[in-house]
C-alpha cells in the first residue's frame, strides 16, 4: 500500500514530548502538568439527575439527531451570559478545541500567517500549523501583547489573530483593559478576525471582570468558550459566538465535521445550567482554585530560588516560571519525574521551540500537601541547576 | 470587515434543497424523508441506568479529559464484533460523519478524485466536495458498482474510494460477495484506500451476513461504523477501524479536530453494550424495521403506478424508486408536502444533480397507518405525473 497522505496529514507530527508526558501520568507523580480541572469538583449528581430528567420530561427525541447549530435553550443561555448576543450568533461545539479547527477551516490556507502571543497555548500552535499556518509571534508583558510589536505584526498581514485575554495559557496573564481596547481597534482597522479563546474567564480569583474582545468588536471576534473547565471536559461541549457574517459558514463547517454536537448532552447541559446553578458552582470553583493558587505561591516564595521570575495569576489554572538563561526545563523534567513531580516545560508554548528556561505549573489537580511537597522538590532541583550552582 | 474566507469556506454552500427540507419537518407530515432511527426504539432506560452506573462504579474520572484514540473497553468491543481486529486499529469518533471528515483530511487535496457509486450518500458528496474533490461516479445495478465502469474509474487515478456495501444509501442495495471481492482486489492492485461506510450493516432483514470490505482488504480499508442507527444518534459515537499504517495519523487528525470523543458517553456506551445487550437489541430493531419495510413494499405494490421501478431492500432504512424519465421528483415534492407527505428527491444523491426521476423513501419513522396513507397519496401523485397521464 503506497501511503499517499495529503499535505495536511504530512504536517501531522507526533509531539516530541509525548513520550515524556506519558511518563508524567504514572500514579504517584505530583500532577503540576496538565490543565485539567479537579474531578472532585465535577457536578456528578446534577449530571446523573439531568441525564434521567431530560428523558423523563422531554423524551427520547433528546437522543435523536438534532440541529447542527445546537440546542436553542443552550444557545440562549450562552448568548445571555457572555454579553447581550443573539442566540443566532451562537454555535454549540464539542469543546473549544473544535473552535480552533473550525476557525482554521474558515480562514487558513497553507502559508497564511496567524498572529499569536508568544508564548501561547500549544494546542493552538499545533492546530494552526497542521493547516499550514506560519506564526507571527508577539512578545508579552504582564498586561498582554506589547503594543509596538503588535502593530508591527499586524503590518505583516495575518489572516487571523489568536488571543487568550483571560488568564492566558501558559502565563496566567490577564490582558489589561487598555490592551484589549487596542487589540480590538487594531483588528477592526486591519479587518482581521480574532479567535478569542476563553476557557478560563470564569475562574476569576480577584479583580473586576474586564470586557471580552467579543464585546468590544463583535463583528471581528469569534469567541470560543467551553464547559470543560466549569462543568466537566468529558461531556465535550463548548460554544462559539460568531459575527453574523460568518455564522452560516461556521454552521456549515460544523455540519461537515460531525453533523452536530451530541443532542442528548446538550439537553442535559441546558437543564443543568438553569436556575443559577452555574453561579453557585463557579463560586465554588473560584474559592477552591484560589486556595490552591495561594498555596502554590506561598510554597514558591519559600522554596524557589530568588533567581526564578514567577507570575502570580489572578485567575485560571497556571503559574508561569522563568528561570535564568541556561537552565533547560525539558532536560530537567526527566529528573523531576524521577522525583515524582511533573510540570510542563515552557518550550512547548513557543512556536520556535525556544523558552527552554521556562515552565508552566498547574495548581488544579494537586492536593495542598502535594503542592508543598512538589514545589519543595522543584525548588531544590532548580537551585541545583542554576548556572552558578555548586553541584550537590 | 472584509470576509477573507479560505477556499474551503468558499466551497461550503447552503443546500438548495434546505428550505424545502425544513418544510418537511412540519408536524403532521408523514416522514419518509430522513434516515433517522425510530426514537421509540432507543434504549432510554439502559442509557439512564448507565449514566448513573459509570459515575457510581468508575467515578468522576469518566467526566475528565480522555485518550484521543478512545476508551479501550469500547475499542475492544468494536474490534471483536466487526472482525478479529486489534483494538489499536480502532479509533472512537463522534458519529460516522466524522469518518468522512477525517478521511478527507488525510487523503484529499483540491482537485483529487474520489471514486463513488452513483447515486450515493449526499453527505459524502458534500463533505468530499468541500475539501475540493472531484468525483468519478460508477453506475450500479442490484449487486453494487458495475465491474466494467469500476475498472475504468480506477484507471483515472482516484485518491480514495467511497463505498457503502451494506444496504446502501440511497438505493438499499446490498453489494454481492463477488463484487465485494472484486472491489477489494482492485483497491489492493491500484493501492487506493477505501472508506467503507457501514451505518446499516446490523439492520439485516434476511440473507446471510457477507464479509465487510475491511475483512477482505484490511490494509486498504477504513471501516466507519456508528452507534447512531443501532443505539441512538444523540450520543454522537462511532468508530473507524484503520489499517496500522494510518492509525497514528488518524488519531492525530482526531486530536486536532476535537481532542477526543466524550469520555463520559464512551464509558456509558461501553457498559451498555456489555452482556449481549446489543445482540438482543439489534434483533428487536431488525424485527421492527423489517415489518415496516414489508408494509411499505405491500403498499407500493398496491398504490404505485406499474411504471415505477422499486428496489425492495434486504436491510437498512430505504426504498429506492425510479419513475419514468420526465417526472421531476424535486418539483413534485412541493405538491407532496401540501398533501402532508415528505420524501427525499433522488437528485441529492447524484454528484451531477441528475436522477430527477428518482426518490428515496425511508420506512423507519412512520407508523404502519402513515405508511399506508403516505404511499397511497404518493401513488396518486405519481400516476398523475406520468408523461402520458391525463391531468386530473
Amino acid at each position: 500500500m503506497k501511503q499517499t497522505f495529503s499535505n495536511y496529514a504530512q504536517r501531522l507530527q507526533p509531539l516530541a514530548i509525548r513520550e515524556i508526558l506519558s511518563k508524567a501520568r504514572r500514579p504517584g507523580v505530583i500532577p503540576f502538568i496538565a490543565g485539567n480541572p479537579d474531578p472532585a469538583l465535577f457536578p456528578a449528581d446534577g449530571i446523573v439527575r439531568q441525564a434521567a430528567h431530560v428523558l423523563d420530561e422531554i423524551g427520547p427525541s433528546t437522543l435523536q439527531y438534532g440541529d447542527s447549530q445546537g440546542y436553542l435553550p443552550l444557545r440562549e443561555w450562552v448568548a445571555a451570559r457572555y454579553g447581550q448576543f443573539d442566540p443566532q450568533n451562537v454555535l454549540i461545539i464539542s469543546g473549544s478545541q473544535q473552535a480552533l479547527d473550525l476557525s482554521a477551516k474558515l480562514f487558513i490556507a497553507p502559508g497564511d500567517k496567524v498572529l499569536i502571543a508568544s508564548p501561547t497555548y500549544s494546542g493552538a500552535l499545533s492546530t494552526y500549523s497542521v493547516y499550514g499556518a506560519d506564526f507571527i509571534p508577539v512578545p508579552c508583558d504582564s498586561e498582554g501583547m506589547l503594543s509596538g510589536p503588535l502593530q508591527e505584526a499586524l503590518a505583516e498581514g495575518p489572516c487571523l489573530i489568536y488571543a487568550i485575554p483571560n488568564y492566558m495559557n501558559p502565563t496566567g496573564v490577564c490582558m489589561s483593559l487598555e490592551r484589549r481596547r487596542e487589540l480590538a481597534a487594531l483588528a477592526q482597522r486591519h479587518g482581521v478576525p480574532i479567535v478569542e479563546d476563553d476557557p478560563y474567564g470564569e475562574l476569576r480569583f480577584e479583580g473586576e471582570r474586564l470586557p471580552n474582545l467579543v464585546e468590544l468588536a463583535p463583528e471581528h471576534v469569534f469567541y470560543a468558550g467551553t464547559f470543560s473547565k466549569i462543568v466537566a471536559p468529558g461531556l465535550r461541549l463548548g460554544w462559539i459566538i460568531s459575527p453574523s457574517w460568518a455564522i452560516e459558514k461556521l454552521v456549515g463547517a460544523k455540519q461537515i465535521s460531525d453533523l452536530q454536537s451530541a443532542w442528548y448532552t446538550q439537553h442535559l447541559m441546558a437543564e443543568l445550567v438553569e436556575d443559577n446553578f452555574m453561579d453557585h458552582h463557579i463560586l465554588k470553583l473560584r474559592n477552591h482554585y484560589r486556595q490552591q493558587r495561594d498555596h502554590m505561591m506561598t510554597a514558591i516564595e519559600r522554596y524557589f530560588p530568588a533567581e526564578a521570575a514567577v507570575l502570580s495569576p489572578s485567575g485560571g489554572m497556571f503559574v508561569w516560571v522563568e528561570l535564568p538563561k541556561g537552565v533547560d526545563t525539558t532536560a530537567l523534567l526527566e529528573t523531576a519525574l524521577e522525583q515524582d513531580v511533573a510540570y510542563m516545560p515552557g518550550s512547548a508554548f513557543y512556536p520556535d521551540g525556544s523558552g527552554h528556561n521556562t515552565l508552566r505549573l498547574s495548581f488544579t489537580l494537586a492536593t495542598l500537601e502535594q503542592i508543598d511537597q512538589g514545589i519543595k522538590t522543584l525548588g531544590v532541583l532548580f537551585k541545583n541547576s542554576l548556572p552558578d550552582a555548586k553541584q550537590a
